[in-house]
């Protein structure tokens, strides 16, 4: 059996131990900070999107993959609660791609950058010399917000789970269109602490489960509390989708219920917050059924490694 | 006629003002800077490396591409003279690639990540769904060194126009195995100041027209002053390589008169610097031949938007 992509990822981070003064966050989050002199720090992060693996263009617009490419980025820079500062594109152009072609992804990518207010500072266009597909990966900059950068570490025994928005059927044309939480996730923190955070990039039963690997614990979530999205809806299981399908690109994150308490009273965001379950010290994810049975909740999200 | 890259690229940075308080350096230059606050600067740098493009994995091993995708941008970092902080690694993988061949990768990145103490913090891996050939973009930040970061755009009438190294038949298999001159660069301006200073990665006539182009100026370079690699020597005109074949990762380089007869008589390093020529007010690239004619001189270099 081949290993996931957690599991190669975990491999490539025991490989060296970074130094600590420079690399404040290493391998296995959302972004990596690293310090930079005078106190600053700067987070990074990098996203390769590949035609038929994460859009089609014979079916989605190149503004359309501009755009996402950057938003899939930028909602990395919410997962931790921080302030996009630039980014960078790089492009794979198969044989025959036009310079309007290039102008039209173009204008995808800026219409995110401005909207997100992450200028595009530089990049990198190369073609492919035999057949190959298209492909662009953008990297990005940010900086801290009004807290630490929130990692995937932190969850604790009895904290709330929470998601913003709703789940599943993301597949449907929302994956092309999706809103990065970056807004949302600094008013998040405005207002509470958060222990764990992470954007919903391969589904939530999917990235809950490195939410409770790396905090080491468990979770129990409720069915009946899944925002299920209306494209979930129109799935054959609407709760399979919402806790399975990948690139909602929402944020799933824990908190101590006195600062859950505090986030539902004074949250009036148009993006609703949901609390979804509980941190427990099972050491693995359940979910209670809506006729209250507890069930083993597997990780059957989108595996980047899975062949075929 | 399609555009140049350097066309599209100059396009692409005429679409916006980047706000000149955040934005230090932007789109054009071998990194983006970007301030991040308490007076601190970051450099970004990012590169797609392709199979069959730039470099071949039917004789390449996979340790030589991860080194190869590292040293292309540590390469840019010493283009403006700067220090490798960190590095990212997006990968997308073509079918049946194994987690063998990934460690194969990793150990070719993690080489050069050791020898130029810039560790690999974080990254992507992705899959083709359909049939794709293996891709890997580098991103890299670095910080300033002795000097603000070298620019392409400060060459100056009078100037010496240098290069670190020997040039052309990188393709011989130096492409694969090239020290990117991370520690000469910061040598070199620890010693004198630089007017203008970049990477050739597209070969010297294409590079050297960058530098005239951003700088306003010309240049006349003196054919019989060339450092003609071995490998070069080779071709069936070892001066049409020297000049034209791309991916040396040598450093070019142009400084005032004095500051270069200062470093001439400093320099002591295994490294040797070469004066080729000199940056003139013509407003285009010359070649004196060794004959003594005076040719015009044509960027016939590596282009990255040429088709077929």
């Amino acid at each position: 059996m081949s290993p996931t992509e957690d599991e190669i990822t975990g491999w490539f981070a025991r490989q060296r131990q970074l130094s600590p003064a420079t690399i404040l966050i290493g391998i296995g989050d959302d972004m990596a900070q690293i310090a930079v002199g005078q106190g600053a720090s700067v987070l990074i992060t990098t996203d390769m999107l590949l035609d038929g693996t994460h859009f089609d263009l014979r079916t989605a617009t190149l503004q359309q993959v501009g755009y996402k490419s950057m938003a899939a980025s930028l909602s990395d820079c919410a997962a931790m609660a921080t302030i996009p500062l630039a980014a960078v594109a790089a492009v794979a152009l198969p044989a025959g791609f036009s310079e309007q072609q290039l102008k039209e992804l173009h204008a995808g990518i800026m219409f995110a950058a401005d909207k997100y207010d992450c200028p595009l500072v530089g990049g990198d266009i190369t073609s492919w010399r035999g057949r190959g597909p298209f492909a662009i990966c953008v990297s990005m900059l940010s900086k801290p917000g009004n807290s630490p950068p929130v990692r995937r570490n932190g969850a604790k025994v009895g904290d709330a789970v929470c998601v913003t928005g709703s789940l599943g059927g993301s597949g449907r044309g929302r994956h092309l269109e999706f809103e990065p939480r970056v807004r949302e996730a600094l008013k998040i923190t405005a207002c509470v602490t958060l222990h764990a955070m992470m954007d919903l990039s391969d589904g939530l039963s999917s990235d809950l489960n490195r939410i409770c690997n790396q905090s080491g614990v468990g979770a129990l979530v409720h069915a009946a509390a899944v925002p299920v999205s209306q494209d979930a809806k129109l799935a054959a299981d609407p709760l399979s989708a919402a806790l399975n399908d990948g690139e909602d690109f929402e944020l799933l994150f824990t908190l101590s219920a006195e600062q859950w308490a505090k986030l539902e009273q004074t949250w009036d965001d148009p993006v609703p917050i949901t609390r979804i379950g509980a941190i427990t010290n099972t050491g693995r994810m359940q979910i209670r059924m809506p006729d209250g049975r507890i069930n083993g909740l597997e990780p059957h999200g989108y595996e980047h490694l899975r062949r075929g």
